[in-house]
């Protein structure tokens, strides 16, 4: 066993080029930020937003979120940011697995790496409490990310935590997402949107291995208080109806609800409701997954601690994994936005997704793209599996597809695409779920649920009214939960009370005195960090639009355009 | 004969959809803009610059200049525009050849195309003093520039003028150009940049043909004033030297100069001097010109009345032509930039460019950006006609190459890419000749030499002071040209009394009794108003920078880089 070092917070700086680790104090206003939030500021205070997002100016940060560290159910999350290649503007894209926890384990406030690496060739940088070691990994060059994560746990070990790369972000491809270890080894936690993993791939390297041993959790500023807090969010989570039917179906419950209300993304977004839908819906995996037995499970948890378990495994007719786990954006964007109903395809054309290391809603955007553009036929997964292989192979075709659904549109001339700020969009026709079509083309980060999802909200979706007023609650209450290291679902536990119960854990950890006004504070702050980036990057409110054919084109079955005024989406952050 | 109707100015409207065409009056605000500056106005008020460029919102438009319609010596060019897909902002694109002059004895003050097609399929859209007609033309789909200007030709007789897109334009590539016949019937007359050849093939037109039997040429108020000043000009212009170096050798004149600079990109402008370059000069194309005989002719005019000639023909050892015209952009893009020095595969490369229907710039410049990414060595002519194929069979890596090379390099994973607002760079290495670096990088066009072209100028090209001053009196100065009609190299006629020469032309032509400031500020409103459009659509400073490595690396052999501080581009139209 190492021996335990005191427990310190810094900035961990590391120079590709230099190879040189630098701890440094942690700058006062750096201090009471985490995750996204600290992402933006670290963004605003040294990345010229001007730069090219795959050259030396750019910074790829690792920035555990502010509760991170304690494994509170759900809490436990990874931002990882930088400027967006696919976007050109901010980025942060968070996921679950191991890596925080064993961040914030080893005194990491936030992992800035730096600059160009002065040799071309692949390293994986290990990280410990020792310090920075980069170890040549040209062994590893084209290696799909789970047979990397095979590799690279025999080479350090079961007890580290691993962030790899895919063939996509070594070619720089702007699809390409950064892998993390779920807690029993898979590389299933992404951090997926945005082209991070091309970033990375600038930086030179295939992985990087963070080994917390000699580091120790974080310091409470009073323990009884998290404690007595950390009881009454897990009873409110228990509690939740949600919980337990994301805990049996998972994500996958989504299917019927966004079918139903017309709004589950069909044939390149051509329509929003699916006639197979039932075949790809939540209950229907349960049913196979419980039906074929073996490796499958209907419940897995991807961070340690957590309660909601919503993560699955889903295995063939062999009972062998095909993939864990298959989520509803990957069905929305791989099944009912291909035509594809059987789940025995969409969980390999995921798989295929995970090991060559692009986000999957990018890849089933581009590849709906694609279908329009006659490189498919409609519910032809085979076909689809090909496409992939054309990205491993690293054909022009597949170096298209993999740029994601923006660029696949541009270079094929299709216009019928579905992204904002080229990212694309998840599986919410934001036609007919109109809170979630402000959300995607308001959002500083380009077209993502995750930023402020409205679909459980008890309004007309079909209706421009009120969408606004909805989707900025909700994106300011997520970037709250992306700055404290909160999972979307994490808002369960926080459904009943969440101002006091952020407040009694954050005073408990940091002893910082805060109000119930903290989530507000903290996601109005990392909005407005995000949208100065932005500027300084060149957007302007111009970029704050859905595509014209979604304003223009009847989507079935409700036959509705996007019609939220533009002039209300221009007033949306004017608080 | 067909009777003269009495000359009338009106601005021709016709929808692709109802294919209906309305002769409006000419609105108050348009009459004294032409070319350019009228592009400019009609976009400001009737496209949104928000739109999408190959939807149904963006306008195709045919502006002939101020004076045209006089077979004064190279002041017959037209002004094409619209919302370009390349760039995403405002495009006027203009050239020489016979469209202008029969669109002005047509009365047509501005021809502006809108709509999209109500059926998919492809016409020819007619034009003549009896209106408008659609004629199907699904049988010229994918078919060459110059087998479709053969066929129309035959179809419509020889009188006509036309305009045509090749397969690049049908296929909606973002280097595709729309090509005009030359005085005698080759389509080599190009408005070849920012992708108005999509905008075309997105309206459903293979071709559009003017024929101005029974019009007349526009009126002069002052007959006698007009010819007296054509008569000052013409001797200007023949008795200025570059007029017989541009005679004898054509643009091809160039090479020696900007080699001699340091300024000729070679292999992907990561040189401004090419070993080569005397095998590319304009000395050695007039030598294998001469030597050959045949068809190849050193001197050739584009518009009739032309003084200049500086066009040619280049011939094979047969004697019979590979292309007409070679120019020096082209020579640039595609000898020097792709290290090829033999110009039977630069006027081999020019020929396919042409028949394709894309920018020779743009293409070369995006071959560049495939050499660098593997896949052509330099110097390979039969490989780059290779990948020209690739285009004409619309194979995946033929429709990046066709997205220009902007596209081209961040599908490719390419980050040594030579555009500015997603174009490319004109064969002029802008860290060695830094005034054209700030025209590449404020014009509002994208990077373009003809917007400021800053080569000839007593200045230290390679020293940053005075090369926003020298940029900005270039810009409005050409912005002025393109709005009268002129070529650039009408400034030779202009040269020593330009003001006074410009000033009498338009009195005479229309008895504005405008004063000597004429050319200013038509430069300046056209210019303000392609600044103003951008901004709607959404462009900042952030737009106005050369490629961030050319800011790093520096350019052998004077080995210097980009370092004309950004605060003065910024303030460049701060007038």
């Amino acid at each position: 066993m190492p021996e335990i070092k005191p427990y310190e917070s810094q900035v961990w700086r590391v120079s590709v080029h230099t190879r040189i680790l630098k701890k440094e104090p942690v700058p006062g206003s750096w201090e009471r930020l985490g995750g996204r939030g600290l992402v933006a500021r670290i963004l605003l205070d040294e990345v010229p937003p001007e730069c090219e997002p795959l050259g030396p100016k750019n910074k790829l940060l690792f920035c555990p979120g502010l509760l991170t560290g304690h494994m509170l159910s759900s809490i436990d999350r990874l931002s990882v940011g930088g400027k967006s290649p696919l976007t050109g503007g901010v980025k942060e894209s968070n996921s679950g697995g191991t890596t925080s926890l064993q961040i914030a384990s080893m005194g990491i406030k936030a992992l800035i790496v730096e600059d160009w690496p002065a040799e071309s060739g692949w390293s994986v940088m290990h990280l410990s409490m020792d310090g920075v070691r980069f170890d040549p990994a040209n062994d590893l060059t084209g290696l799909g990310v789970y047979d990397t994560a095979e590799t690279l746990k025999n080479r350090y070990g079961k007890k580290v935590a691993i962030s790899i790369i895919g063939p996509a972000g070594e070619r720089k491809l702007m699809s390409a997402g950064i892998f993390n270890l779920d807690k029993d080894g898979v590389p299933s936690r992404i951090n997926a949107r945005g082209g991070l993993g091309a970033v990375m791939g600038s930086k030179g390297l295939k992985a990087i291995v963070f080994d917390a041993a000699g580091g120790s959790k974080p310091p409470l500023v009073d323990a009884e208080a998290f404690r007595a807090t950390q009881k009454i969010y897990n009873k409110y989570l228990i509690d939740h109806p949600q919980t337990h039917t994301y805990s049996d179906y998972g994500t996958p419950a989504m299917v019927h609800l966004t079918d139903g209300l017309g709004g589950l993304p069909t044939r390149n977004f051509s329509s929003g409701t699916f006639e197979y839908a039932d075949d790809i819906s939540g209950e229907k995996l349960r049913e196979l997954i419980l039906e074929r037995g073996g490796e499958g499970n209907t419940t897995h948890a991807c961070m340690p601690g957590c309660i909601i378990r919503c993560s699955n495994i889903f295995a063939g007719e062999d009972g062998k994994t095909i993939v864990s786990p298959i989520e509803y954006e990957t069905i929305g964007l791989m099944g009912s936005n291909l035509g594809i109903r059987e789940y025995d395809w969409i969980g390999r054309l995921n798989w295929q997704a995970n090991d060559l290391g692009v986000c999957s809603i990018e890849l089933g955007a581009a590849l709906g793209v694609a279908a329009e553009a006659g490189y498919m036929e409609w519910g032809d997964g085979k076909r689809a599996l090909e496409l992939c292989d054309e990205i491993r192979n690293n054909t022009p075709l597949g170096r298209i597809l993999g740029s994601g659904a923006a660029f696949t549109g541009k270079i094929l001339g299709v216009e019928r695409v579905p992204v904002v700020k080229n990212q694309a969009m998840s599986a919410y026709e934001p036609r007919a779920i109109k809170g979630m079509g402000v959300t995607f083309a308001t959002t500083p980060q380009g077209a993502d649920h995750t930023c402020g999802q409205t679909v459980r909200d008890k309004i007309n979706h079909l209706l421009p009214a009120g969408q606004v007023e909805l989707s900025l609650k909700k994106q300011i209450a997520m970037a709250g939960y992306d700055s404290i290291g909160a999972c979307i679902f994490a808002a369960f536990g926080f459904a009943v009370a969440p101002a006091e119960t952020i407040r009694d854990f954050i005073n408990a950890r940091y002893g910082w005195g805060v109000d119930t006004s903290i989530l507000q504070t903290l996601g109005k702050q990392t909005i407005e960090m995000e949208l100065e980036f932005n500027r300084g990057a060149g957007f302007t409110k111009a970029n704050d639009r859905l595509p014209e054919w979604m304003t223009r084109e009847p989507v079935p079955p409700h036959n509705v355009v996007f019609d939220v005024p533009t002039e209300e989406l221009d007033k949306i952050f004017e608080w």
